[in-house]
């Protein structure tokens, strides 16, 4: 049965690519890497009750296992191309793989993204997806080149993802006026969509980027250590949804924007001189994008609020062993 | 904490490579491609009580997780290059992150495999490895090319690992005089040894190629349904350990090396005319190699026991979801 599961798969993932001269169903896959491309490679695990609610959708979880991998592409400037899948399932269910495959294959399409090998393995709900993609030599974007006065930046909203599971374990009956604004921010939860495009914009312009994966602190902090230097945030500058700031006190709101985990928007650092143009480039590529912060001697992230005070907060965004 | 276990893996697997442009501790690793070469690239996963009996040492898992995978890679001649590492554990336990980096290590390092990327989340132990190797362009083996008439030929010695397995599930006497026979057989269990070099040696010369991770039936059966032919096998060939034929019944040592799983010996077939070249050649690599039968018209793998008769059996190897 391993075997069908992986055929239904590739059939509901089919992706042509010239460039795979071997895809599923060998002992690996083959590919040719264009000429005068680097390769950029990441895993990233989704565990059932720790990384999506018990009783997600198949679809769901299928489009949410890509999404939290392109987005580490899109972090690095990288372009998609091949993705392997590690799929392990309780039993042998064809309508939760449907699901999960149709979930992938909306996600992956309109990437040209080529699922290429896999494994399906019986044991608790647990998917690994590692992915590829190409970048021009030595234009990787990283954590490490943010410089004391580079502005910071955040691409969409904050805090969606954390006010969409925080709608999920609050239910809400079926006549409440503000049912859509929740259905809003559990879509923003269980399909977010990776900032390809403007990871792509970045390239030669960002100093730094990072995807928010565990929260804006976290990731923020996490460019903070690698280029060796501080951050400091405005809290009245943090972009929030009308969903979340309808639904939430102003606190609430605050917390989930800046410690909320799998936003996957960017966070990342512009020198002031190409400030103007990287928003310019990003608005037309319709991506939000907005200066909340700036680069600073010294180290961590530090946020001011409304009131002007640094707010009083030791620790950050959400790691899965806290 | 999921910082610190990764680093603390960094540090226990480090592996200087020139390709290796950034390695773990961004949202991606970025790598470089050589000229003139393909990538194969495999994903397995191991889930502890499946693929490995509860209980196992950290070490052997560690080293098997990257074993099954380089085995991949030795089925399409590939030579190892980069891995990416999905670690899912119930808790932070760094005894184990450390036990199991160090097994990971004790079979990257001779073969200059870097751990370029990974991802540690919380949840039922659950390990996947992704694999990159580098082949020839066209040259990777593949199970799509056995012709009839060809030689089929496996590597070493086969059922080991299903009796590894069946000596830990039935305990033995601390002064029993065979616990070095069973020893032996629970190394080729937790410690297989990816056919790297064979399988480097057999680019260009076998027609097909398969790892045996399901078992030979299984895994020849793969071949055959790849490249549209059968396979006619002497049970009086299958070489066999002495430790296997010393603890077993003839008939379960039999069963064993038909069935067993997790051998990762390579199966593949040679045309008649590069038989003896083929042999002689792994014979200088000190890698056992065995004919044991030969690809027919038809389809399916056929069995003739010792006394000549074709052996009843109407299914395979061991599949995970059967």
């Amino acid at each position: 049965m391993e075997f069908d599961l992986i055929e239904l798969i590739r059939r509901r993932t089919a992706q042509p690519r010239d460039d795979v001269r071997l895809g599923i169903g060998d002992d690996a896959a083959v590919l040719a890497m264009p000429a005068g491309q680097e390769l950029a490679v990441a895993i990233d695990t989704l565990v059932e009750g720790v990384h999506f609610p018990c009783g997600t959708a198949a679809a769901d979880i299928g489009w949410k296992a890509l999404a939290v991998n392109l987005s580490d592409l899109a972090a690095m400037g990288a372009s998609p191309a091949w993705a392997l899948l590690a799929l392990t399932l309780p039993a042998a269910d064809a309508a939760f793989v449907e699901g999960f495959a149709d979930g992938f294959a909306q996600l992956a399409q309109p990437h040209r993204l080529a699922l290429v090998g896999g494994d399906t393995t019986r044991g608790p709900l647990c998917i690994s997806v590692a992915v590829h993609g190409f970048v021009p030599p030595a234009k990787a974007l990283t954590r490490a080149g943010a410089r004391v006065g580079d502005a910071v930046l955040v691409t969409g909203t904050l805090g969606d993802a954390a006010a969409g599971l925080h709608a999920l374990q609050h239910p809400w009956r079926d006549d409440d006026p503000r049912s859509n604004l929740r259905e809003f921010l559990i879509e923003r939860l269980n399909r977010p969509v990776p900032r390809l495009a403007a990871g792509a914009a970045l390239r030669g312009q960002a100093s730094a980027c990072a995807d928010i994966s565990d929260g804006l602190l976290a990731d923020l902090g996490h460019i903070c250590t690698a280029s060796g230097v501080g951050a400091e945030i405005e809290a009245v500058l943090l972009p929030r949804s009308s969903a979340l700031l309808d639904l939430h006190d102003d606190a609430t709101a605050l917390h989930f924007a800046l410690s909320g985990g799998d936003d996957y928007e960017l966070c990342f650092t512009v020198p002031a001189q190409r400030l103007a143009d990287v928003q310019a480039d990003l608005s037309r590529l319709g991506c939000g994008v907005t200066r909340i912060g700036r680069i600073v001697d010294g180290s961590g992230v530090r946020v001011r609020g409304s009131d002007g005070d640094w707010l009083n907060m030791d620790r950050s965004g959400w790691e899965h062993f806290a």
